[in-house]
């Protein structure tokens, strides 16, 4: 395949997001086409004011077609979705929420027909999306619901220094439960939750990773994955019959395993992802283990979907440009052209 | 002060327990005076196995003191608590059980008479002394019990590598509770409990870390510490009001923060210690941190107590002597002998 398409769609204007965008975009032009998608005239300000020399051109669809078919790389594809109300760094505006929707209906559609390979996301805030009215919990939900996928799994990852030895393994960590209240995480674990998640993980990571027979950890619920019963009862009640299912079918699945001490090399060195029961479980020692690198991945749905995996840092957009690291931009950017180039290969064999 | 007397409690005599310390005490010999306690004639037996030579004496109580009097550094000190049944490696006999025990009971009197400075202990098996009859739920609660006090608090800690620069930090990790089932955790956190805790990191990392003004920092319940109630309340109604009643006390006290972005530099650098809410929140990326150099201390107790922060492992210990890393044991006898030197020096600054 040639260079994938990847859409960028440049999130919260007021945060870091168009920053990251453009700067992730300049960086890994040599390895993608990136195509924009936001305020051009925003974008443009903000370019006009970093010392990179990026340079943009705004994109209609008959324009896209032919700067994709002509490899033009001298300047940087925007796709032109005008905000509602002037942005000024670091201050949300409610009035702009329609417009950030819009920089990811446009990302959608396209994926879906194939225009682009993949989706980077930068972030949104979602409490003005809600306060401009729209009823929205996460890009994760939003792309599930437009792309009317039934369940989709949250997947982070990233490059991760090597404990013991030198150089760098790939750390991925799943979840079985997002955003939900502490209180109700137990409630949500169930055998057909977790038949259906690693399902989807197992098949995300042969089909968009390349991987031919995934290896995937499952952590307990409980602390010391319950201690035979001794600590909580979803690991026997609910986990290892899951877990028994899987292994039938013949899914390289094993646990559960205590979550503490499952973050070793005498385990991670034979896992391709770890499933986590829970948000605060599996998380903490991925973004301490990734750095600022880390990259949050959409599973199940039928397009490519790579974000950041940090918030739109009001605080630092409003300290001016220059301040924001790109890092995760650019992991999501690298991820999702390692994973459109994976799908295009598994299309051609399939002569689809 | 002199070294420190440290006493090490040996622990499941199947596990690698007696290998560590007997490998912990011989490293550590040249800082701390350490004084073993368990089965003499297995250590004895396991010693004479090992290449590097470590000699044993059998001490009663008047040789301990004379040995302590004199500075006898040619064998390390045993205090002879036989085992009821023969140990074979790997292989747990619930005989044992009240031996194990012993081993803790004669550390924790040694420890109130001030005959210690400090007490080590060695991973027991839970499991094995309750078949044996005994109702044991940690060597925490034990202490704790054993020492008449009402609140303890567990924290891991550990040299971790700095993420951005060079160098080392040390990293604490506290938590609000132990080993409680998930969904029994909610309950648990109360006001009075997080009031309870935090006056007790603060107190001890003053006491016995000889940290002036400790920084402590919390993170919340709920994934993103609630986001401001829509993902749980316990952060508005009881984390916020118990952190500002702390603050209002003089405690340098801040939070609640999200625990997922909490491990990072631009946090970490400005705190002493973080206050994770419960087990699988804290302990994953403490234990990846410290990569198998993680100690447990006791804090609240009237005494020093450290721990490994690992288990029996019952597995390496069958395959024989010289496959358990000691590395966990030799970090809990220095930070033990951190700790006991700094208490040693408030009390003479107080007189006592």
């Amino acid at each position: 395949m040639s260079k994938p398409v990847i859409a960028i769609t440049t999130g919260e204007p007021a945060g870091i997001g168009p920053e990251i965008s453009l700067r992730g975009a300049h960086c890994c032009r040599d390895i993608v086409f990136p195509v924009l998608i936001g305020d051009y005239a925003w974008l443009k300000q903000l370019a006009g004011k970093m010392d990179s020399g990026i340079k943009l051109q705004k994109l209609d669809s008959a324009r896209l077609h032919e700067a994709i078919e002509k490899k033009e790389t001298a300047s940087i594809g925007v796709i032109d979705s005008p905000l509602q109300a002037p942005v000024i760094a670091g201050q949300l505006d409610p009035r702009n929420g329609q417009s950030v929707l819009a920089f990811m209906d446009i990302a959608i559609a396209g994926a879906m027909n194939r225009q682009f390979d993949a989706v980077v996301t930068a972030p949104v805030q979602k409490s003005t999306l809600n306060d401009a009215g729209i009823a929205f919990t996460g890009h994760t939900e939003y792309f599930a619901e437009k792309t009317e996928t039934k369940r989709v799994v949250m997947m982070l990852a990233g490059s991760v220094r090597k404990l013991a030895g030198d150089g760098h393994v790939m750390l991925r960590v799943a979840l079985a439960t997002t955003h939900l209240p502490l209180k109700n995480v137990h409630k949500a674990i169930s055998i057909d939750c977790l038949l259906e998640t690693v399902s989807i993980i197992n098949r995300d990571l042969k089909n968009r990773f390349g991987i031919v027979s995934p290896r995937i950890l499952v952590t307990g619920l409980n602390p010391h994955a319950g201690e035979n019963g001794y600590l909580g009862d979803e690991e026997i009640r609910i986990i290892t019959p899951a877990i028994r299912q899987m292994q039938e079918t013949g899914i390289r699945v094993s646990g559960p395993f205590p979550a503490d001490t499952l973050f070793q090399p005498r385990y991670l060195e034979h896992a391709d992802c770890v499933l986590a029961m829970y948000h605060d479980q599996g998380l903490p020692v991925l973004k301490y283990a990734t750095f600022g690198h880390g990259v949050n991945i959409t599973l199940g749905l039928p397009l490519i979907r790579t974000s950041v995996d940090h918030g739109t840092a009001l605080d630092i957009a409003s300290r001016g440009l220059g301040m924001a690291n790109h890092g995760s931009m650019v992991e999501a950017i690298h991820i999702a052209a390692e994973m459109a180039a994976v799908s295009s290969q598994n299309r051609r064999q399939n002569g689809k």
